[in-house]
């Protein structure tokens, strides 16, 4: 079995943004060598998710318009007694998952045609991390 | 290590079905001859699902109808301006998360009592694919 | 490649409660000896969650508030006529998720500097199992 780790890092200009990273997981697939196996995208901040979709603005805009109204930003998070204010962001990370695997065959992500990986931000303008762990053979 | 990888074909008779798939992926895990691992079951359209829960009727309409509540069917999502009609199914993917990791011990699933996987189809009538990867040895 | 695994037993006191499981599943990968892999924590029953986010009273209180107002306690849910009333707990643990996968990097968990493991009991007061399976090597 081999493996291989990489960290992505993320700074992003506003507080709430989807980055597609998949040309990014698809690179470091391909400089692992790893022909068949798993690869594991992990938030490691707890107000940001991993998650597959489509990469279509409207869609996007819309999933934003769910999770705000699943998990509103408010101010009265029992969260803030601690002087945070990112409570909804824990909660949003919550719904979406902060991972996914991604299977790997032939070298490559075996995706769907329409299915793109994205870092979801929900308390950016920060340095934060993501690790990608390739697992196989 | 070994992998083994197959992909299972959907086309539902209706536009939102789940369908129970255990005895299918516990099939395809004892083909792999794979003792010690994981299974990963995974979709691979965007407007589709992976869970693993009861097989209880009542209990999947409670799903249906808890989705339905969170991510509606409705005619503006911003999505809709591409001309597609299944914003909400996208979401309602997001929301039960396209794909579980299921353990194999002693060459077999290791589910507990009442775990069934089901497919979630939340714009069907049309074929579409699921991904089935299993490493370990 | 290696494999390891072990069962958590939980009877929590309460219906509802999150249990951090983080330091229990960390002592696992050390006896299992595997320097770099993935831990697989998955709950076996249908009515229990795994995640991963912060150990902060208040934003476990605003997560059960959440899932709450998501997917609430109620009587009429159809599983009940199975003579059930836990609906709402096989609900709440669709949407945090039954399960995650923890890179494993040097012998560690590799978590990000807040990231906790919680075992989410939706419907308790009975002994109910965690999975905690590893690979690598």
């Amino acid at each position: 079995m081999k493996s291989h780790t990489e960290y992505l890092w993320f700074n992003t200009h506003k507080r709430r943004e989807f980055v597609n990273i998949t040309d990014t997981v698809e690179r470091m697939v391909r400089s692992s060598e790893i022909k068949e196996g798993f690869c594991l995208v992990s938030a490691m901040h707890i107000t940001a998710g991993v998650f597959v979709n489509d990469e279509e603005n409207g869609l996007k805009s819309d999933i934003f318009e769910m999770l705000e109204n699943l998990a509103p930003y408010r101010k009265d998070y029992k969260h803030h007694l601690t002087g945070e204010d990112n409570g909804d962001a824990h909660l949003k990370s919550l719904l979406v998952h902060h991972q996914v695997v991604l299977p790997i065959t032939d070298g490559k992500l075996d995706l769907g045609p329409w299915q793109q990986v994205f870092y979801a931000e929900f308390d950016g303008q920060r340095r934060k991390r993501v690790i990608v762990k390739i697992i196989g053979e």
